[in-house]
């Protein structure tokens, strides 16, 4: 068992005018030049196979000069026996619209859609062992009548009914959840409830345990206000929202330490702590793990029953097509993905929650 | 005008209780020990003068073992003289109330009330150059009638009538100001207001160019919203308070960009876009700062008529008289200091502002 190889990954085409074709063609340079004679006994980093029209593949390959074979797989689990000689492309329904770079048009969003809808289907079904989707255009895809806020709202769907996707950011050096995210941060006091943070904190244990071989994961908690309010004296959210959802979490075995002062939490020493930090609001979330590492950070949706990460970028419409675009983020995507797809198949112990 | 030479810092005592005594002792070694031999060519290490009781600076030396002389000086001036060979000390009046570690008790509390007065008395003399002061205990200050909120009010209030504090934290990395601060969350939609932001930014502006040698200090402020509110969808701050701010600081010829989306504006390539970043609430400029460099911040007010550095940590009692306190950011506190008299000695340039 321990020494089974998962299935290659699924990764999503993105916006074809967007920068996601390129950077699946270079992520597969890079990936294919690390298997030769250097690459190291136990890498992670499992072959994937590219969920898309092979035509626009190879119009990017063709306009950035890149050398990238590519090869039509007939069946997405092929792509492991193909990946070292070539890109694996997974062909799709296609209505050969034109593709600019630098163009998010409304006449791809079909098979934009299709892209993720196959994604999602051959992971479901055992064929590819996680999604890893390439960033999309919401306008165009709006356009297009896509009736979902956006990709993450997409998958959910996909995975049906009581889905609660979580959203957290983690690169190297830190693993962060916002509890509230793309809200007016006036209505951040409405929207921590106790509740939510008992939610959201047990579906990311939950997936801390299942994908990321922790056993009991150490969950830090921050404050909402300056100091953590010190007491109550600059804001009482701590006492009357944290504190209580805090003492649910441990009174269900939980180790979960806060609600802590989130300046002083995110430094290395701090960081030691805990193997990952929930914060009521956006900012206070995503601006220590992309201060620390901004080119390196990857989005991974727990809570789904599929392993879905992401680039933490955009499409990028202003530099598509010119081949400047860093595939650091989505190698370090594809790289988490394949370390996830080994915990679910090798769990080293018994999870501790659920 | 460039070969002179600053006169020394005033160093205030801190809490006796606290670390501050220690931290002085060790910034004494640390600066004497890079004076000999290693001590580079234009280093901007000023000689310091603790203002306090001698007896006190003696105890801790005695029960920490820690070799430092100690000379007392008729005239703080002096300290350059004797700073090479002793920790110089201007005596101030001391009602000989015992000082435990870890106590901070409202006896000494005349003394620390004092020590500062006195530092900042000789400052403004021209007998010192700066005022670096050690963390105090506010609790026992208020016990003994101390009427003002905090340090930083009690030098603006020493400064007279009329003075804007505004507190900036920089380390070697970043330099932040936040714009409100130690009020609650929910409070910070109803503080910012343009006229708030134009004066801060208009204060922090000038210290730049008058003792941080930049001609035109280029000034980023952060949006209030998670991505800035992006263009509104998420909050209207940033159109209604920080825009028409922006607009008036421009026209008033400031090199100033923003609102900027705080997440993306602290790694290392968006820092060098700019010298000061300045945000709308206490979090969103303390992570950052902490998060880069959490053990060599330096707390600088502006905006008063002296220079005032401090380091960014308490009294720390928990760990007082034991010897384990670190001196990183006392040290950087002083070397910053230092730097400011520089600039204020021989300004290279003529301010662009005011």
């Amino acid at each position: 068992m321990a020494n089974q190889q998962p299935h290659p990954l699924a990764m999503t085409i993105g916006d074809p005018g967007g920068i996601g074709p390129e950077l699946a063609l270079k992520a597969w340079l890079a990936q294919t030049a690390s298997a030769t004679g250097t690459r190291k006994q136990g890498s992670n980093m499992l072959p994937f196979c590219l969920i898309g029209p092979s035509r626009i593949m190879a119009q990017y390959a063709t306009q950035l000069g890149l050398p990238v074979p590519i090869v039509r797989v007939e069946n997405a689990a092929m792509a492991s026996s193909v990946f070292a000689r070539a890109l694996p492309v997974f062909e799709i329904a296609d209505n050969d619209a034109p593709v600019i770079p630098g163009v998010a048009a409304a006449a791809t969003a079909p098979m934009v859609i299709n892209s993720i809808e196959t994604a999602v289907q051959l992971t479901r079904q055992g064929i590819t062992s996680a999604v890893v989707t390439n960033p999309i255009q919401k306008s165009a895809l709006y356009q297009a009548g896509f009736p979902h806020p956006g990709h993450t709202e997409f998958l959910a769907e996909l995975a049906g009914p009581g889905t609660t996707p979580v959203m957290m950011l983690a690169n190297s050096k830190l693993r962060v959840v916002p509890l509230t995210i793309h809200i007016a941060l006036s209505r951040v006091q409405s929207e921590l409830t106790p509740d939510l943070i008992v939610t959201l904190c047990k579906i990311t244990a939950a997936a801390l345990t299942r994908d990321f071989g922790l056993l009991r994961p150490r969950l830090a908690i921050a404050g909402l206000n300056p100091h953590a309010g010190e007491d109550g004296t600059m804001g009482s959210e701590e006492q009357t929202i944290i504190a209580p959802a805090i003492a649910r979490l441990k009174a269900d075995g939980y180790d979960v330490t806060g609600p802590l002062p989130a300046d002083t939490m995110f430094h290395e020493e701090a960081r030691a702590a805990y193997d990952v930090a929930l914060c009521p609001y956006h900012d206070q979330a995503l601006i220590p793990v992309k201060t620390l590492d901004f080119h390196g950070g990857v989005n991974v949706t727990l809570g789904l029953p599929f392993i879905r990460t992401s680039p933490d970028h955009g499409t990028a419409l202003n530099i598509a097509g010119q081949g400047v675009a860093r595939v650091d983020s989505l190698l370090a995507a594809l790289k988490m993905a394949g370390q996830m797809a080994y915990n679910r198949l090798s769990p080293e112990e018994t999870p501790s929650h659920e």
